[in-house]
């Protein structure tokens, strides 16, 4: 198998095969009764995966251990990397071996590397709209797929994004609620900081410019600024730069696309996009096949 | 917890438990760090889940089931069934008890009633779009989210539509390179049948009208028509008109909505539709909370 | 290794895994604490498995994936291939290599080839009495060992019968409480072809020729004649003669061996037999072995 | 429900756990498509439990949890417990509850009853066949099938049998090849007297009177006589008679039901009986329905 | 059950659950061979949890929780509360139910009681060691026991120590070797800077006074010092307390209780403590039991 | 990977694989945000496993299959076997391959490493303490880590110690909670000897000289005197050897390694010591690592 395989450092081979056994128990647990009853058992496979639309592609190696699992004679073989960019017609990855492994593990491949290529090509189309020479991320949610959050994850990061907290043990996001509680934005603040690990930022939602100024008073590390205008934007990235240490901005809430090269330009740090996962569709990548071999009578 | 659980006939309860188990462990195995740190204990919170779009519902009981996982003394209280469709600003579900709870569960269930009802609102809008009185299904594919394939056809039928075989197992559907090695449609639907569960009907796609008539002269009982325009189709419709036992036709290849009346009028049976499922987003579900309680110092 | 593994098309390997991981959890975990205390860890093991009995052969990649699962340096040469007949005293297989990992797979292996092989054959002999010439075939039922349908299938397939719909879902089958609630056979086989996937037949069992007729009025794909001795069965299969499109026939309830020649004479098309599975008993199958090497003291 | 659970002494809840989730999964991952189609929302049903044959009873937990399982507002009540002999026609126990999680219940709990309870009748043939004041044991062996160890041998008590050791980690038992390679009876006995646990009995297998006076010498807790005939084991029994401390012996090989009598006279302590489990059928069990409601139009 | 459990923010649900199922699995899959055989089924226990030394209670859900998994009977009633400091005799809990549930139960949940509680009553004796007034933080650090990682740290909280990141992918902690291969101090932490998730912090190991002086330089938010004596710890605190923003100090490597309140008074703000964990002993806690009933002959 | 697996007689290859599964999961599941963002995915690393204090290895299939599912290109190469004594600064094993894998796996493989060694090496302080020529084994319990249990006994053996009964289902035991519904200690030992499988020695624990009589009488197999000192000990054996035939004698309850030449010099067969596994700590062993490679700009 040709395919460089993600570091584990990357994207965990564990969730990788937890991932790949739960697609193929859905779809091949009772085997394949068309392959089984039509195709003959010596008959050989090979085939291309060609997209058929702009792409940036990701997760060849999930299409690739999907066919290991399958049937480890079929060979996969990748011609570019995951993060490459394609246009329409090229060619991404050649399949080769018997045709009831490449037939049964079709599908779930092409499920796979579609979804994932989905993800990285939006994540893309974000990532492009942020001006040359402004420093802004666009990153992801917790608004995962259930189930795919490690491989969406990582399309995001193929599609030149970066990632917010993984869940939610690995950050703090302290929200209206958290605040409600707490007595205020100081002392939910002091709070977080008091009792959460020093490995996390503490960072803190504010729906308005006095909460933002509460936050910044608090000193938290990062302050996300949820469902602002470009006005309201622009009016704290001044107060914000007052502030020493200055923390880092998010903006947050449904933005899109034509929003993104002047939330850069003024200067805020990240832009989180729910929609770079939950609004992703798959990628029309197709599966050329051609199979020779044929029943003896 | 009010909510009518699917019957098992309808979705099958260990599906549903390996998907909950799956979703919590991926955003809840480490703790939430956040509202360990700043939510009292004894706190206590009360929310409405409201969309903010027209949409139909699907997932009540995963979202339940969700909250019923993580403590189980939050209530979560249904407003109305899976299948209702509702306006913008409805509310649709009601969830209360211990704050911790609450806001662990709070994304798990979102994503997971997002996505349904995603599924189910997409798929309405297909069978909205025929014609009354006539009598033509719109079905899925299995280009479902690997790992959701059994809540995303529950949701499929929540939004009015069928399901098309489940997994490879459950059906035969005969395509071109199963008849490549078969040496033809003729044999490949003969030795579909001969070797098939008599449980299932033998389907084959066919790409043109030549093999159209081959697929009827061999009497499939379900004939696909794969990327025919409209006007194949009628041509086809009228060839299948003479056959007997006439079969099933079912159309597929990126059926657009705006084809939908027209190939159901020309008395098409099944439109298959994958973008049910692949290109479904998550719908704008809110949970608007309120959180109770305080810290004593 | 050298043994032909079944396709994934006909045997899932994620099936085949969870098998082998359960059998060898339950037998294993603790380790083998005779082998442990008496075998020099050097020791080399060679055997046969031996056919004690006439068989049909199923199960050899079974047997082969335990000894690998147990140490990979184990080697199992299949003599023959699954479906293989077999007189008493055949040598099917060849294992070799570390003592301790032979002796600790050997009892699971040979389980796992006893049951299969026990249903192949026992499928084999209802087989064999449909005579020849007449296309009746002989089915397995859902009264499958629990945790072991996958296989059982498979062997009933090696056997040279066929298989019945795999689970609740794979099928559509009304039995008599279902019509109960229905209000009767047509309203029951209206509504399952309404609701049902359009890729599986509609199948009614009836209890009498008066439901029979109802039956064919409705127009059922399959008909389920079930406890009809051989008259009411000639009965049926007249009546059955004038339908068009003509369905098919399945006899159930307890077929006796003896009875397979004059149903299949009488042109029933199936014979579904529910004692394959669950009337198999155990091959006796024995693994010959000779251990060499000693304890150096 | 009304079951009296085994004691988890007696019945691991987890492996009861695990054999319903694997048995359910079987069958029920893609619902119901009968049930779902033809039966409605809200009808119920009543049934009940009825054996066809007489038989021991074995399972009655196993029958219960399936059903709660699916669908928990079902109730199961039992009539008898566990161990019971009961007569053709006897009730066994009643369910009732939703129609849909009855119906889709019935063929696990049914298959996990007859084939638990056909383990259990035929260990107490073998038992029954013990003449009264010997007091011989009938034990299993590891015989079992795979996944099902601890139900089988929890239904062998139920026969009234005994368990032999459970796994390769809860015994010792030295077979002609652990003989080979420590150079004898008497090393292997020692050895594993030096090396296993002290808590397990060191039983030793021999195939000849020869090997017997051997094991005597080397003072093995349990010699099991292998495939001895009713005079060798006369004769094995009166040298037995002479050592001091008395090992138990086990007689084992194929033993029939007719050689128990003569076997247990002979003052053998222990018969171990593999096809106790390979060997049993599934007892004829049904499940008579009544189902109630009705479609609404 | 009367233990009040952690709510799912302070200890996933999840893991406990996995946590539980795998420890009795371990010592129950074969059932109970003595109670089994000797305690009368109805025979019932009452019994006191209590310890023999002083200690911080940690772990009385899972505790509860192993015996409602065994039988859902017995009751399990706490007298304190997590994070309690008790004197040698204390009684942490009671238990009463089914004997043969209490006593199946007994070690699973005292092998998890007696380990939390050693994790919590020796990070209470660190933390007990810092001055009064000093806000340095004790740690735990990813040295944990492979499988416990959840509960360890649920059980260091408990005794008043706070945690570290998680897991690999929960926070950024440079150390030596990957200092190495991106040419120094200043370059790694630019690069994770630039390349993790903007809600960790950057924290970065120094072995030496000029690498600290590098990593105060790029602005590392926390600086773990290595090794470091009192007198070294001292010079870094000092150049420490010129930078602005001042990072987070952590001082790590093999520190022993008896270093703790130098350490405090220095200003340090981390101690990560291995030894919180891999060092623990299990507390010596009993379970009284009386076990009432008897045989009936 | 050139570490010699143990056999699976030894340790099952399907605990181990639980154990990596569940350890490895825990710590990367959401990859490594450090190396990911710090090291080139082309560097390499070579590195040692040196042990800092003396200690008996034991763990090396561990630590290699940890870096195997990491990453396969990893070669882990072991200088030592399982069970060898080294003095402090000993290289124990070399790992060289892609820094990724490597720094990955680093503390999952040495958390399982120091634990299983420090299993090793405290058993073997307590096996040297037996005097030369007596017999005496050291055994542990079943006082193990949760989840861990297998390694734990597989490292009291590379200790030099023995097991005791592997779980409740592999040993009887009889306490006395179960001698108290008995009605006594001669009913207790005769119930078990009649319900359990005659595969396992009867042990019964007493607590006096009184009852230690009465288990003589009622010919226990093994005798556990619990809390006896010295003196009783002795007075004990005096009396155990005038029983015939003579049982195993195992003394238990927090015996100190002081006490051990003593007790074996009293002649008692087994000494059992509950700290082996829950009294051990980690030993101290480094992974020294050289990474290469360096970032292209």
């Amino acid at each position: 198998m040709n395919v460089p395989l993600p570091s584990p450092a990357d994207l965990s081979p564990l969730e990788v095969s937890r991932i790949l056994d739960t697609a193929l128990a859905e779809d091949l647990a009772a085997g394949d009764l068309t392959t089984r009853a039509v195709v003959p058992p010596d008959a050989v496979a090979r085939g291309e995966f060609i997209t058929r639309e702009p792409l940036v592609v990701a997760g060849l190696a999930l299409a690739a251990l999907t066919f290991q699992r399958v049937d480890p004679r079929v060979t996969f073989t990748a011609l570019v990397h995951d993060g490459a960019h394609l246009d329409p017609r090229a060619v991404i990855a050649r399949v080769e071996g018997p045709a009831h492994g490449v037939l049964t593990g079709e599908r779930v491949s092409l499920n796979l590397l579609q979804r994932m290529s989905g993800v990285a090509t939006r994540t893309r189309d974000f990532v492009a709209a942020v001006p040359k020479g402004t420093p802004t991320r666009i990153t992801d949610t917790r608004k995962t797929t259930p189930g795919l959050r490690a491989i969406e994850r990582y399309a995001v990061r193929m599609g030149g994004g970066h990632n917010h907290r993984n869940d939610l043990g690995a950050g703090v996001l302290i929200k209206d609620n958290h605040i409600a509680v707490c007595g205020g934005v100081r002392a939910a603040i002091e709070r977080a900081r008091a009792n959460a690990p020093h490995t996390v930022r503490i960072e803190c939602e504010v729906d308005s410019l006095a909460m933002l100024d509460e936050a910044l008073a608090a000193k938290a590390d990062v302050i996300m600024l949820d469902n602002f205008d470009d006005a309201r934007v622009g009016e704290a990235m001044e107060r914000v730069a007052k502030a020493s240490p200055r923390p880092l901005i998010e903006v947050s809430g449904g933005v899109k696309h034509e929003r993104i090269a002047t939330l850069a330009r003024l200067g805020v740090d990240i832009i989180s996009v729910g929609s770079l996962t939950h609004g992703a569709r798959a990628i029309d990548i197709g599966l050329d096949l051609t199979v020779t071999g044929a029943w003896t009578t």
